[in-house]
């Protein structure tokens, strides 16, 4: 057999497809940001981007920034180790302590990533719980599907944010076995916000667990930062709360937050933590900076929002359709993967602003689009200058206007 | 169902068959090292850490540390997105190039860890080459297992090290479909060393494509640090090298290295790739730094070889008893949970030597240890200090001296 002939086979079907991913490749400097010059798609240019998930722009906050860079100089560079063996640092179990307390748990447990931290977490519950049945919103991320795939775990599936759905989907099952409900808070691609409390009360009328994935809620949502249920005061009422340090918080790596007899348990049973290798403490150091100075500051979630309203009324101002939701998040739909890549080139190379088109497999196929972020960060001249250029693409292009 | 009584009982199920597990919590001085000052174990002590994967200190060395604080200095803490969507930085296209160019491929693929990078890529090799059988070293990784298993492509297992059965399971398959070849050069826990020039042999002379994980090699053997395959001279011959940038690299991450097609089917399929923020750009400036200097200087992985060679010279001058093996990793064996532990608690307490026990599902029951890795940071006083206190020990607890 001849490997790299069906490699290149199957790539050449993404490519026919229009699935084919190329990687912008930006040149940072955190003082400028949201500039960056690119590389690798056409020319090197200066672009302004506009769809980092670092939302609140904490990544480039000088106080992250020196928080890591100390750690880095004084303390090392890696772990050395799993966290059993060597790898745990001070700053590993600072930070687990504050993210228990953020959320109101007995509490945290860290991992490498948003994405283990989920894969992991399922994959270990679903396996070991007695004849556990795992409830998921339909719409929910890949970390999460692939961890309920790898516990083997029965499965059933509810309707998208429909806790009527979930309900009678719980009812049907047999009277035995352990419940886990899995959803999120904010969904990523539409911006959607689940009905938690809702939720809540068809888990607790059904004896079950709940799992709910704030990654892209911590940090944003909240008088402290602590996502949908912070915001909602429903953080107590959830079993187990998953988020990331790699967005809002501006660093990298996932984590649990629950009961200290559910934390202890992954942390003893979960492959995807045990046998890998910790996260460097400094950057345990820098999340920890970012979560502390986010539970007292309100600006820039406040900038972040208020710029959020800003483009949401230029574009209906334009009539440039966008799905509504009650989130962050901005989607520009297009609905073809050819026109979201022609668009985004487009915007690139006549206005020098970067949004990546999101295709398949990130998005169904057919609701392809643009997904746009403002941040604290973003100027009112950055707003103007990225609406004009939609405008005058949509016209270029012929492309529909919403209804006024 | 009483969800956390369930965590609690399996919980002290583990602890009545000595594996529970209590992480030693490390206070750490990149200019201090290998000595340490720990917690979370009995009161503060200072100790000296023998089982550190950070095998040459690289992860100390002052250009690795200060590349790292002036990458997140001048660009920021973490990528703020997926490699896709603005999560692509110039450190990270500089980092593959070099990982490329150290084995000898085409190109490079880097994940958030080397658990990743094997989890990901097998996975998704498993599911999408046509019919695909994974032949799977018997002592592969955890994350080598759960990769195939997630793939749910067939999987055949092979007895360690042994090529004779590897061919003979080969001759056994159905004629068509895929195979994978997938174990590891030097074994993490027993420290010995595949021979890959046979296993070649075989993989060839079958048309199967070949996976070998240097995760424990690479930095430490070759005139470059390219791993055992390129001391071997047979890097040409693998079809991909998986490997970790957080243990002798001192950083944190993992990567694959194989034909741009390959890497490019990876890129484009793995979901553990495609759906996980970035690694940090100054983690990648790290590791790049750190690699490029293991490239020059040999300096390192000479002075670790001499204490390895000082550390079994001094265990066999005293009987102490060691598992042979021709890498730099030295396996005490206990063969009980509790008398590793207890023996790793009485290093600490009585002598300030950080070893921590190795018991069950790291290592198969019975198989419990001590494992000390000798760095090029650690001096002759110390493996003086390390041995006569396991000497000590030993004749305390009236445990066997190896037969002269």
């Amino acid at each position: 057999m001849n490997y790299d002939a069906f490699f290149n086979d199957q790539l050449e079907q993404l490519q026919s497809e229009g699935n084919y991913r190329v990687f912008a490749e930006l040149e940072r400097d955190a003082c400028h940001a949201p500039y960056a010059k690119m590389h690798g798609r056409g020319p090197a240019r200066d672009v302004t981007v506009w769809c980092s998930n670092d939302y609140l722009g904490m990544g480039k906050a000088g106080f992250v920034r020196q928080a890591i860079a100390d750690a880095v100089l004084s303390d090392g560079a890696g772990a050395g180790g799993t966290r059993n063996i060597s790898g745990t640092a001070t700053q590993h179990v600072a930070l687990e302590r504050e993210l228990a307390d953020l959320h109101g748990k007995e509490a945290a447990l860290l991992f490498t990533s948003g994405y283990v931290s989920n894969w992991a977490s399922l994959s270990t519950l679903g396996a070991h719980l007695p004849n556990c049945t795992i409830l998921s919103d339909e719409m929910n991320h890949a970390s999460m599907i692939e961890g309920i795939r790898h516990s083997r775990a029965n499965k059933v599936i509810w309707k998208h944010n429909d806790p009527e759905d979930l309900n009678r989907k719980l009812a049907a099952l047999p009277p035995d076995g352990a419940r886990l409900i899995a959803f999120e808070s904010v969904y990523s691609m539409d911006g959607d916000i689940a009905p938690i409390g809702e939720i809540l009360d068809v888990a607790e009328a059904h004896g079950a667990m709940t799992y709910l994935d704030e990654v892209h809620a911590v940090g944003l949502y909240g008088p402290q930062g602590g996502g949908i249920a912070e915001r909602d005061g429903l953080a107590h009422r959830v079993s187990l709360i998953e988020g990331t340090l790699g967005k809002a918080y501006g660093v990298m790596g996932g984590y649990i937050a629950a009961s200290t007899a559910l934390c202890d348990f992954v942390r003893s049973f979960a492959s995807g933590f045990i046998f890998t290798t910790a996260l460097p403490p400094a950057l345990a150091a820098g999340a920890l900076s970012s979560i502390q100075y986010l539970r007292r500051s309100d600006l820039e979630r406040r900038r972040q929002q208020a710029n959020v309203a800003k483009l949401r009324a230029r574009l209906d101002a334009l009539r440039l359709p966008h799905l509504d939701n009650p989130s962050h998040i901005v989607p520009v739909m297009v609905g073809d993967p050819f026109k979201a890549k022609f668009l985004s080139d487009t915007l690139l190379e006549q206005h020098g602003i970067y949004v990546q088109p999101i295709n398949y497999p990130t998005v169904p196929k057919g609701s392809e689009r643009l997904r746009i972020t403002p941040s604290p960060l973003h100027t009112d001249a950055d707003i103007e200058r990225l609406v004009a250029a939609l405008s005058d693409l949509w016209s270029q292009c012929a492309l529909n206007r919403a209804v006024a």
